[in-house]
């Protein structure tokens, strides 16, 4: 599906793909494509000269198929965060600019680009060139991310105060999927931090917007730092975690261990007095049951008292 | 509420802000905003120019919402360190400057400009500019950073001896919060030194005040440097006090498990001669009793110097 | 054995060596040498001048043995990824280029140049230059490295949820699996960074092929961060999966160390009560058997009660 | 209390601070100062302009506390290694440099200072600048430093064959404290490398003192890098003590683990005959006891076969 | 011992010292030192000029001790690797250039110095410069380095396939050692990266040397990479083996705990049919010893039945 979009001063006006050619030449024109049909992409190539990347360099992680120059063209693969239910995924995007032209290529909804075009009606923004709705959405993405790694350092920071109060094995998974997150994060960041910096060297690209991708790559080196402190608290609170639930864990062990230890002895005596010799003399006595029952509350008091001398109750 | 002070001979004078407009037009004036009304906001957007930027902006991670130039203006949100009760936070102070106002917008008490105030009173600073204002509050905070870290290396190297001399559960909460203080002043550390790297670009800003805020961010990087270190010292002391409770409580549990098994043969013996068999010569011996427990004797000794050889005990 | 290979404008035609001297002398020819003889040896060296390094220089990991040049020529050895069943290898390969030449020699079958062969026919590729031969067999080369690393990248994602899922010994095994794979093809992405660096400073290499080189340089960077993000990313999973193991683990070791604790009272109480003195008034009673049972459940009930408010079951 | 030592050909000469103004103004002068009273540093003050930073800033860690110039004269801060029984510290002293003068101002002795005296006389070294003062008692401390790093060295080399001999609790201590020392050591060092970087660049120092000080700077940077080979190797010796450490500890507790549960079933046998029924055949049989302990020996045997089957013993 | 060495067109003639005067002046000479005496050391400077250093110096980590100019000469010390036996160790060498006049002043056999002579003669090797002499044994060096990374290499993949196939403590103890060589490896690679730069500097190096010189950095630099890899594998290898071993010595205990518990109902059972009461009705009935077994299998499967369900066996 191709939504053709013609910027006014105004914001942008949808229009049917069948009005292509009537659009004034001093227009900026913005193509959404997702999913297309084999139709849709020929009609790209021939109309705006959108050449159609192969299928498996889509999801390429080399800088290489992520940016590309050719003649008046420049393509651009950014991936974007998507929120799906629990989890964090990126989705690449393909963008293709060229003259007045930008065309934006996609295999599912993206949220930034649903946010951008809201903006530009709202805020009713006009472009000079198509490269700068390339840096607002480009900004608008950043922004998103900042978001997200705000969110994830304020639920780290309650994190560490949650483990210190309580234990329990469910929050190792919780830390682990921070981690992922985290790293993600760090992924998507570094990958634009790579093709941003190719961009704004490109002589293709007019002063503003470089001046804007610069904001931006800034912006994305902040946010990476912030990655890093999260990578060092993340990677804390997992040892302090683990450390304190083994430390439980093996407290209970030690304490019935020494438990179980401590009732042996009298058991080892009941079982003495329980044999069938003949011959057992402190079987007769009048008090030799008493004698027996203080034999074991001594020896097991006795025990219990060495433990605690040596620390270990 | 909005506290106005005009910089005088003798330090800051408050006026109230009824009297904005009799203010000598040679003087730098302070703008103390906490927690402004709809109304304070639009009469310092009418009189200085100020914009305050959207709430959700306030928290931004992204150096583009901590630094903006716009026109004559120089808009700076740094992050202040605040002490609460046993916590360590920041708190976002937005700073705006233009020509020869400055103004500081914030949400609560922050120590650092209460010792501004009460430093510009006492040694009656004169300031020339309104960025020196910004320079003097930059300085005093850096020296407070660098305060706290001291008092943390002090404490990181007690915190060693004490885990060599007795290792308890608590201190690993003391450690982890060491390691959440440490990333703090290193996340606010970071911070400054990113937008102030921005501001001592900036050609607003007079050479005098560029040289103070260069000062300042060499600070900031032997500040950085420590807390390298002390992360380094945070995880090695952590690893130190979890291998040793673990030692301690892994021989608890050994000494244990191998005293419990050593009394096992004699219990053993003891069941085997409660036995009800109707032959069983041993119960008819004259010397049966003693040679039973000189048996059980002989059995647990032995087991004991056996596990003595192997180490074990 | 030697095949020789002249690039005509329909590709690669294989011709015998015999036919060496009749090749035109504006064709690119690529010499392909795998396990060659003392003989073969001999004639590469009489006719294009290729000098055999001596055997032991061909694994040296320095970089003077990896790149080198020599009058006209210029040796590279470079390792090349081969799966090998389940094992990830990498196998070097050596080049020279002189002229109009390009040998590569060999002592097993490499998958990259199976492919260039392949792409060369079917695309009809034609070289002006050697060089021009040796950067497009490093792009494929630089895209399965990539490929590879987009399949390790699923499967890491795919092995954190798995690990939360089930904890298995297995799983360990196969984490130091991608931990060796990945940080192999780390090696393997710098040591053609090396490679490359002299390679593109060299003045026998044209310009256009420095372009294509700088653009793998660039590629091979951006893969060299991906190991990066899975070192940290299969250190954290190994990390959660031990600890994990060990909590299941250590869990089970605690409740039934409980369990067993928790029946040795009554066990002492019934010995107690078949030890065989003559006078134990309890024998007598009329309820003395059910006042036993109760005592030992009593004890054992309490017992519990006292472990599950302890929070030790 | 205050030390005058005047630079002659032959070496300091000590002087009485009453001749402070007879000294020929053509001689280096070293002024010593420990622990000096008001009336000391007013009188320092008045006559090489001396002025004494108040006290909180004496430990401050910034640099800007470190390394000031004021006017003609130069503030430097550097601490200096203390052996203190079995325990490492760092002693800050504070350096004056004006003119021909140069201060030293500390509050205990600094070893450094009384090897440099002594030097200074044997080889009776002659002064032109009173900055080569500085330089000597730099290259002294760097020296110093080294010194104790190789040392630590040897101490770390020998600790991993220690600890491959024989694993004890005692050892975790040793390695956290030469942790500490290390850390203890790199801090000092980069706090040097900070302040003489800033020092070189002075238009105040002369040339030959610049090289000197380049030379300890070069000298500490490869002890820097020392330091971080060492950080390594403890965290790796750390790391396989405690492994070892817990593998012994794991091994007992398992064996007996293994022989408590071994002898579990001969003690059931022996119970169950033990029980008081009035009709259980095994009991009249001829031959009853000697099965009833071939049960148990067969149970035990077998029991045993089981677990070294499984690896378990 | 003091060993003349005059390079010829042939390699390398010895002579006797006494000859030193009679070598003619275009003759590179190499004086190899071994152990000298105090006349020795004489001799060598009334001749060549050459200072011995005090012997303190010669092991310092300083560069400014292992590099030095002084006059026409260059004093430089450098660790080589030595094998012992099982060990990895590293030995000083002292070299000193002058003129062309090289000297190498050394307190045990060096293999490489052995290897150079050897090289020197069979390939009957010409020198221009004493420099070139120097710069051959660096070359020889960085080969044996270079060779030894590759051995430890392979045996690092080999001790990860080993450590999967079976867990012995024994091999924590390999690692460990593999762990100390490649850092003692790494540092002795880092000290000539140090050295040589210096060297490469220095106006009294001719360019040819200098060019072999910047191939043997190029070199260390790549080792160095290797050292890099190293650690992360031998990292990852000993947390791996260290995990596998816990968790196999933790299931035996398991088992064992679980197994143990599992018995003690039947105990229990039968100790309460042991005891003596008088009215105990089960004693009496016709088929009690068959319903007290029952009791017992049917209490013991019950338990085993839990424990399966629970995942615990
Ligand atoms: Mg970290
Ligand atoms: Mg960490
Ligand atoms: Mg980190
Ligand atoms: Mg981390
Ligand atoms: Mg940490
Ligand atoms: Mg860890
Ligand atoms: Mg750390
Ligand atoms: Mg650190
Ligand atoms: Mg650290
Ligand atoms: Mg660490
Ligand atoms: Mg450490
Ligand atoms: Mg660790
Ligand atoms: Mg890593
Ligand atoms: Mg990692
Ligand atoms: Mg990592
Ligand atoms: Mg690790
Ligand atoms: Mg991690
Ligand atoms: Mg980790
Ligand atoms: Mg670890
Ligand atoms: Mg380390
Ligand atoms: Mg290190
Ligand atoms: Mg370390
Ligand atoms: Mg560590
Ligand atoms: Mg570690
Ligand atoms: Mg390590
Ligand atoms: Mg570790
Ligand atoms: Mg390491
Ligand atoms: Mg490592
Ligand atoms: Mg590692
Ligand atoms: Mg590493
Ligand atoms: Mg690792």
């Amino acid at each position: 599906m191709i939504k053709l979009y013609v910027n006014e001063s105004l914001g942008f006006t949808e229009r049917s793909i069948d009005e292509f050619t009537e659009v004034p030449k001093d227009r900026v024109v913005w193509l959404d494509v997702e999913n297309p049909t084999e139709e849709e992409i020929k009609w790209l190539s021939s109309t705006i000269g959108f050449q159609m990347p192969p299928r498996e360099v889509f999801g390429d992680i080399e800088i290489s198929s992520k940016y590309r120059e050719e003649g008046e063209s420049i393509y651009m693969s950014l991936s974007f965060v998507v929120q799906q239910k629990d989890d964090i995924k990126v989705e690449p995007v393909l963008f293709f600019i060229k003259g007045r032209y930008i065309a934006t290529l996609r295999y599912r909804d993206i949220p930034t680009l649903l946010i951008f075009l809201g903006r530009a009606q709202s805020q009713r923004l006009f472009f000079q060139f198509a490269e700068s709705v390339f840096a607002e959405i480009v900004k608008i993405e950043v922004d998103r991310i900042g978001d997200r790694l705000e969110i994830l350092g304020r639920r780290i920071r309650n994190l560490r105060k949650e483990i210190l109060q309580e234990q329990s094995q469910e929050v190792v998974k919780d830390i682990s999927y921070y981690d992922e997150l985290n790293i993600t994060l760090r992924e998507s960041i570094n990958e634009k931090l790579r093709v941003l910096s190719h961009f704004v060297k490109s002589p293709r690209v007019n002063a503003q917007t470089k001046r804007d991708i610069k904001t931006a790559i800034d912006d994305l080196s902040t946010l990476l730092d912030y990655t890093g402190f999260y990578m060092h608290k993340i990677d804390s609170i997992q040892n302090t975690l683990l450390g304190l639930i083994s430390v439980k864990q093996n407290e209970a062990v030690k304490v019935f261990t020494v438990l179980a230890t401590v009732f042996l002895p009298a058991t080892l005596i009941a079982s003495i007095y329980g044999m069938n010799f003949k011959h057992m003399p402190e079987l007769e006595w009048r008090y030799g049951y008493p004698y027996a029952l203080g034999l074991m509350v001594l020896v097991t008091v006795a025990l219990l008292l060495w433990t605690k001398k040596k620390g270990w109750l």
